[in-house]
């Protein structure tokens, strides 16, 4: 099987615009296969105030109201995601944006939960015959934006770590796929302050025995507990590192590396 | 060949909720090969002023300035494309968004004019494969927002119109093209207040014969060159007429049919 490489990154490399252009051109030379899924930075709520539209927010999350949905389509879909297909298609990398509701690609559900975050999506399905013939008949890099759809079209706000790892697990009967999440950080980290203190290789029982010990940072427990479900879903590989390494995550000469045993 | 049928919406029926509905309900019900193609709105300059970006004139035409252009690629690919993209799902009409970026399926160039109107596109090239293959392979209706791309990737403001006449005529050669402008009116009028002087078919000789004498409206007049260009490059055939009318544009029931003799 071809190896194919899913690369995510998050709001914070996307708001700084030298850092997107280094990774965007670290990306482009990678030639292999790939798949882009980015998340939405803090442009979007930049423009919702602009627009008057107030933000609510539930235990600490923003809640997608429909005003907001209409801000973070326009954000996410239009000027984020346009401006990284410009970017690689100027390093002559043919890259192709979508959304789940494009194609029908990532199908979800609005997420039904006690605290109503309104239009959220939890994704259901990942439409692999079309991601298959983006990238393999049209050599294509697929370009995702953080949002997705319902069965009726209705867009839904989604995350986008989610997103790539749902399509990482979905891909992964027809490639070897690799999952790469791409961060401000070396890896996941002993010392939350140190970036030398990354671990190169991080087996379930290690991160069982840390993470009773209480050594992992509480925000990468989410991230490492979806690493683990990935590499048990067929994923092949799952790394962790700093966007601007990306050559040398992709080479696993940076990174974290989440392994079986 | 296939019949292939390249629809054009403008702004008009864009900024009309409801009119919109109906109009994507009915092209959903179009089984044929098809490309949609949509203009701006108004909601772009709605925007802008939101934000705070001043929008400059020159000759009536608004220049699309850098600030600007990032407004333009938030509301034209990422608000009004993905809410037709959504609303033809729910049709169970498998639309797919794109720019001229995306998958560099529209190249151009920036327009050099007397005046400078910024980052406005003129077209050099549609990526034929790669609608053939939308269309063809993946059973896609590919929904064009009117932003195009040059060589480097830069996003250029770009005439719905032209865009879905340059889609018609390179697609000529694997299709038979049916160029169809939808707007509010009729067809070609003889009156431009009267919906009922509709010319049912209007043919060169009747077209120059009808311009000499003053009897088309003068906004018209760029749209039948082109028309007329479109016919002469290879289009099958070329209609204008109204939105609400969609069905019976392609049946022949309605607007203007733009024929040689």
């Amino acid at each position: 099987m071809d190896n194919l490489y899913i690369i995510k990154i998050g709001g914070n490399i996307i708001d700084d615009e030298e850092k997107l252009s280094l990774f965007l051109r670290e990306l482009a030379s990678i030639k292999e296969k790939k798949i882009l899924v980015h998340g939405g930075g803090k442009l979007a709520t930049r423009v919702a105030e602009a627009l008057g539209i107030p933000q609510q927010m539930v235990e600490g999350r923003r809640i997608t109201d429909a005003e907001t949905l209409k801000v973070v389509a326009m954000v996410y879909a239009g000027f984020i995601n346009k401006n990284i297909v410009g970017q690689l298609q100027s390093h002559a990398c043919n890259a192709l944006g979508l959304t789940g509701v494009d194609g029908a690609s990532i199908l979800a559900h609005k997420r039904i939960s006690s605290s109503d975050y309104g239009f959220v999506g939890d994704i259901d399905k990942v439409n692999t015959s079309l991601f298959q013939s983006l990238i393999d008949v049209q050599n294509l890099v697929p370009v995702v934006a953080p949002i997705t759809a319902d069965k009726n079209g209705q867009l839904l706000n989604t995350n986008a770590d989610t997103i790539a790892q749902e399509i990482a697990k979905s891909l992964s009967r027809h490639y070897q796929t690799h999952l790469i999440f791409s961060f401000e950080k070396e890896g996941v980290l002993l010392n939350a302050d140190d970036d030398s203190t990354a671990i190169p290789q991080l087996s379930l029982s290690y991160y069982k025995e840390l993470k009773s010990s209480g050594a992992i940072f509480a925000g990468m427990i989410p991230k490492l507990d979806n690493a683990f479900a990935a590499l048990g879903a067929g994923v092949h590989r799952v790394c962790i590192g700093k966007a601007e390494k990306l050559q040398q995550l992709i080479s696993k000469e940076s990174g974290t590396s989440i392994v079986h045993e």
